[in-house]
């Protein structure tokens, strides 16, 4: 073994990507989640290792037993694993869980025409134990949803060009007929680091991202609703700006009942179609300094 | 040690994932390619195991001598591999090569705006040794290329509804207006198997994968240019099945030097931005047949 | 749109990376898998294209269903959504479904500290319209584990080197000591295409896989269980050569029910400790010819 | 178009993942990189869109210009692009980039027979404009490097378990005898955020990064060879903790150039072979600190 250097403190020590069935029962519905896990915890100076066997444990003592006991969310998962890690680990200081699993909720385009679009799900816990040994608690819930967004600027550009070479479009009856554009995939997350007490749907974060993008996307799309989907996306074109923004704006109406102190981030991804690369845009605030913002 | 049970005859065994830096020279440009390999050889009945460490020597010598002594092409360093595999294992009766890397080519909507766009290239080449020791090699290339498509089965549905909704666009003079449609990043690959002596330009298939998407896309493109791309996509809208057809009939016009026995491989997928999901199209077939089909 | 070259005969047409909740209840065990298909079906000469959004209606009806009315495994809904394909796409001649779900079965190395392990499962179903409109299907099934190597030819060195600088190592007592080796993650697939008629048990399938596997692995291992699983693989060191050749020479045992015309493919993937690449072994073959084999 | 929502400050608006060729002179050796980048900018309140083409722009001017005027490194490259696009995006408070490449150095267990090993750079740089419009600059610096860990755990609880069953082992002699434990392969990664004027060498951190881990790994390694590496990562057994704190404990040593303001991150995942999930361990700190704990 090599000689004993200083044991320098380390802030994270633990696994990553244990994968588990998860299940979750919310507001009457059951679902089973393959949830994929990281699970830290601080590692003092002085002591040699952490007994990574016991997270493993903790794990399957937590999420195992869901099969049976069902917990009602996948960050409550997450915060149960937290404390009972301080709890295994009586050295640590600080326990960090994360999780993620797909998840699945019925759409449609037209009510009689839904199906099952997979969404993502993200959870984070921590637990910190103080002086006084108490312990602190942090959680954060993220959703992710894939839509689509229509460039507004190309849009803006094509409008001259064509009307250039198509005088009949100046007609005032064409004054809001939608113009080509480039489309895209879009990745749109929202995050919420959730102070003690307050809770949040998974639900409802994903329905805020839909309602940011240009337009949902959908497994079943017959002609008509094509069409349909076509047009709404480019009478809503917007820039990657222009769905984080929009989607900020939103939290403050649609999660009035969280407190100022929630944390918000939101990260939205644009897999163009005219560039091989895609266009990326981030912002972390929180809820307090949203609602002055928008105010 | 397990007791020695049958020992049966394997396919494959050998390394996968190794990367190297390789020197090519082609038409006196000189490029430096980051290749990753997979190199095996069959395993007859009665032999306990494959020395790999030759594979990688193998690898060590051929790939890194380029940097002094560059080759001509990826898939000529791998067939040089193969066909050094089975000196160095002399039980060995096939031995197989496989690379990919990332290339670049100046591109430009405009000539005045050129950058280096990225592509991938592939390489694969096997050699079998024949009962009299005579070796015969097969290689395949490939190429792949990020471009657009626009989806010509919703622009029709869209015009149908607008229409409806703007009869002026019904004027004769719009009659070539193009209509709005969800459009997507494409990614098509060709792969061709070449018989002996035969040779082909890793330029001209991306250039031909190019040519069969709605457009290529491009790292550069100020707003005339953008608007310029949005509309020569929707000028060319184009299913995977389009782009696949137009890909392979173009294949007799475009490398009419190649024998009719050279293989063909055409794969497409289009991350749709109306869907969360992909949009995938592939045949494979032979040069021969393809000239029989087109002619 | 381009003008209409040749309307040639593709042999894949679909859709990618939907992924689903698949509902399984077998043996009255009742799992939530999350599962990702891959749907392509055939698109004849002259047909210009093929309607994707039937792909997306059957995997709605067939999977979604499951929630209410479970099928029996993962291949029975993959063949049920390939014969449906032929049924919606009346041109096709051909279909293709392939799906693949994360899947979590009870192990420990101490029958008294379990915990859900995960595996991989896979199922590719085709069906095939004849000229009389019979439909012919073939199944393949296939199954990951992810367990434990321990090299031998390491092993042997090692213990040459070992003699010589410890003589007393040559004591008779020690000459079945374990001796060191590198020892890495291997991650092993068996796939069987299976006749009309045939089934197999996914379960009995992982537990070969682990069989030929220096060890398997688990998540929870307090230190004795660890020494134990360490001594194991090194009672068993193993080439990916005798991973592959163990896991085919037991497949006529442990699949004796299974007839000779069924496919065997088995592959496996050692993440060497001592190499920053991989190593591989491939083979396949049909039962008949392993029962020659291993007579 | 949506009606204008207030128009929040966003911190990241830009684009990801595009490739590009950079020629790289450094200490008489000339090295091609193929490098991703990723290139961002802020977006004030009040401002529409981030004008994104002129960072494509901006990465061709500079990169694309290396094929004929080498930089000195990844980082210089991200610097000059950091404050290039604060020129460009006029209303931009900070601008930050980041790229990572593939790298290759000469490696060897015996110094007669080397060849080239991979392993990852990565790089960021940050540039924010002042009240004054003087731009602050901060670099970052990282380099990866893929080695192999023994566990010092299961060694002990091995060694015990062996002395049970052999006795003979506890002759004195056979005392430093290496033990049968598993390892695994061992990513670890050592970033330092530079204060401006200080540079360090890449070569320097991958190589402070193998001195941490139980043994560096190479691609070619004849029997003799092996044995060697295998029975050094016996005597030197490491958990990440190990790996990690040895590398921290090297720092302040190997970088005595470096001032006490530089920030240092280290991060190591081990892919253990004895389970199906990675252990990982993560510290960020900075050399001031580093140099007072190791004092």
């Amino acid at each position: 073994m090599a000689p004993e250097g200083p044991q320098l403190d380390l802030q994270h020590v633990g696994i990553d990507g244990i994968r588990k069935p998860l299940h979750v029962e919310r507001a009457g519905r059951s679902v089973a989640l393959t949830a994929s896990f990281a699970v830290t915890v601080d590692l003092p100076a002085g002591r040699k290792g952490s007994d990574l066997s016991r997270n493993a444990e903790v794990l399957a003592e937590v999420v195992d037993r869901t099969a049976t006991h069902p917990v009602p969310s996948l960050e409550s998962a997450c915060l149960e694993i937290a404390r009972e890690l301080l709890v295994r680990h009586a050295y640590a200081r600080r326990s960090t869980v994360r999780a993620r699993a797909a998840y699945f909720l019925e759409r449609g385009l037209s009510t009689d025409r839904t199906s099952l679009e997979d969404f993502e799900l993200f959870a984070e816990a921590e637990a910190s134990r103080g002086a006084d040994g108490a312990v602190a608690v942090a959680r954060r819930i993220g959703a992710e949803a894939v839509g689509m967004t229509a460039c507004p600027c190309a849009m803006e550009t094509v409008r001259e060009e064509l009307l250039r070479e198509y005088p009949a479009l100046g007609d005032p009856s064409l004054r809001t007929l939608p113009i080509i554009t480039h489309n895209q995939r879009n990745r749109t997350r929202l995050t919420f680091e959730l102070p003690p007490g307050a809770d949040v749907e998974a639900d409802a974060m994903i329905a805020a991202i839909e309602a940011a993008q240009s337009v949902p996307t959908y497994a079943i799309l017959k002609r008509g609703d094509e069409a349909r989907a076509v047009l709404l996306a480019h009478r809503a074109p917007k820039f990657v700006e222009d769905v984080l923004r929009d989607l900020l704006a939103s939290v403050p109406l649609r999660f009035a009942h969280l407190p100022d102190a929630t944390g918000v981030r939101a990260e939205t991804r644009s897999e163009e179609s005219i560039h091989k690369y895609d266009v990326v845009a981030e912002h972390t605030t929180t809820l307090g300094a949203l609602r002055a913002s928008t105010a």
